[in-house]
């Protein structure tokens, strides 16, 4: 068993950095690709041996020191009431969103290990499979309601935000919801096997540093309390470089960072407090070999007294990318400092 | 004439905290869309009487203390070979955009006060009829850069990264003729009459902090130098409050922020040395009135001991906002402190 992200997690001493992406499998990969010909993206998420396959794939074509469960953060909504669809031209649509109050009466608390059983089959396959750790995930609370109440994705999040600025009672309603879902969820994760887990914030950037104190921390900070070290939790809170302070309240043993803010200051701002990942621009794997290997050499060297570092980029790998160059990325990494 | 905007741009002490809003000519105001009905945007913006006149209807409306003038960052661009649209349902759309090095060759310089003598035009009415401040405004070269590129809004500036990424070389040859012509786009708008600048860059938080440094700083600072003084420079760097410090070395008298950084925070930052402009969240005018009078005094507290502050909102109003709040919003402002 490779252990170096997990050592990594912990704060301990590692051989080298180790190393996985963000959507590693996925559409970029012409393995992927293959598989999806047959089957809808919701089909294969609810499929163990077809999700175990796509997940293992990247392993043996990248080397990362981690494996990252298939899935998708929205995938527990559909027992929540939550009618869900992926549309091949505009990503997530919810048919059903919560737009008042008493929506929120027709929402159903989910019993992860039976109407999710798929998930920790999922899981159970792969922890017999691999030999690095399996990463588990989940969207945190204020990223799933947005969407919930949006209907997939948004521009301004101008709806989530009025039901929040209006009726901020309803609003805390479907927190709590989603809240004590989402620990049902990471913990049934959690049994079938993940050694650490994932807390997606994909649009918590949508909040001035006031309201993701009052409205998004909280529930965050109860999630992580429920876990109660189980294992190691990573929060990725996505475009919140400017309040990485108020971040790293959440709790997490590591705070994944986008390519917003220089690492080096994120390892002063936290102190050696938590350990680090991230931190790559994805758009960099569009660049030539040359450069990709002196950035990968700039955030290593920025990460120097974090108390842990994951390499990682700082955002999902993106579907127009070359897999040679993720390649290079993940080499890299691996190579740093060895000539 | 009211010159409170001017004295905080040039950290004097004023009496109330000034007021304007980004956007605040536009499609929120019945005014604006009646005006609208009988012409296009594009057109709009090339017709001297009626900018002037949807310039002005915000100042009768909402009693802001600037005026801005009615036009886009992308009407220069026109001149300079580039086949605009602007598109009621996808926004700005160029048919000829920058992908290679070799369509750099059919740029054309632009002489603004003979292809541009609209915008003079409406500076000159504007001038003689309104009793604030009023300030021209222009894109900054990333984000011009990234609209010739890409050829609109993007989502993941994919192309114009890899341009940069690629070949450095093409992109900064493209850096160069936009910076160029920005100095004396703004220039001609200084020498016809506004009395402070903005510089929009509203695409820039796209970049890490290293590619910001390389990419895209160095060409707002060689316009604010151009500007040397003439009048008050505004930067708005949206999205980059994770490298606030960074935007500061623009030389700009007055920095705007977006509301996801504390204002407080910033203020301490940038230890005095500069004015600061922002930075409410524009949803929260989707909120009960006392919501927004709430919020307005929690700007206002934390922007004390800046060098000078204009209220203002973290981007531009949104088309759905009600007038009456905007309306709240500037009151609450002019009022605060004084019950």
């Amino acid at each position: 068993m490779n252990d170096t992200f997990l050592k990594a997690c912990r704060g301990e001493k590692t051989e080298y950095t180790p190393v996985w992406i963000m959507r590693q499998a996925g559409r970029y990969l012409p393995q992927y690709r293959k598989v999806r010909e047959n089957v809808d993206f919701l089909t294969l998420c609810k499929t163990p041996e077809l999700a175990a396959e796509v997940t293992i794939q990247p392993l043996e074509i990248l080397k990362v020191d981690a494996a990252i469960l298939f899935s998708d953060i929205l995938v527990p909504l559909e027992p929540m009431g939550i009618d869900l669809e992926f549309s091949e031209a505009k990503g997530p649509i919810i048919h059903n969103p919560i737009r008042k109050e008493s929506d929120l009466d027709r929402l159903r608390n989910i019993i992860p290990d039976d109407e999710l059983s798929f998930v920790a089959e999922t899981i159970k396959i792969l922890t017999q499979k691999i030999n690095v750790p399996l990463i588990g995930f989940a969207g945190a609370p204020f990223t799933i309601a947005t969407y919930m109440i949006e209907g997939g994705s948004s521009k301004n999040f101008s709806k989530a935000k009025t039901i929040m600025y209006q009726t901020p009672q309803a609003f805390l309603r479907l927190m709590d919801f989603i809240t004590d879902n989402t620990i049902n969820y990471l913990i049934s994760q959690i049994n079938a096997g993940v050694s650490a887990v994932q807390i997606f914030d994909s649009w918590v950037g949508a909040l001035s540093p006031y309201d993701f104190s009052r409205y998004a921390l909280p529930y965050v900070q109860k999630i992580i309390s429920a876990i109660n070290h189980k294992v190691p939790v990573i929060y990725f809170a996505f475009n919140s470089g400017s309040m990485l302070e108020l971040v790293a309240k959440s709790g997490a043993d590591i705070i994944a960072l986008d390519w917003r803010i220089e690492i080096s200051d994120a390892v002063n701002k936290l102190s050696g407090s938590v350990a680090i990942q991230g931190n790559l621009d994805p758009c960099i794997l569009f660049g030539t070999d040359e450069l990709i290997k002196e950035r990968v050499s700039l955030i290593l060297n920025g990460a120097k007294g974090a108390k842990g570092h994951i390499f990682n980029l700082g955002h999902g790998i993106l579907p127009e990318t070359s897999p040679e160059k993720a390649i290079r990325m993940v080499d890299a990494v691996h190579n740093y400092g060895k000539s």
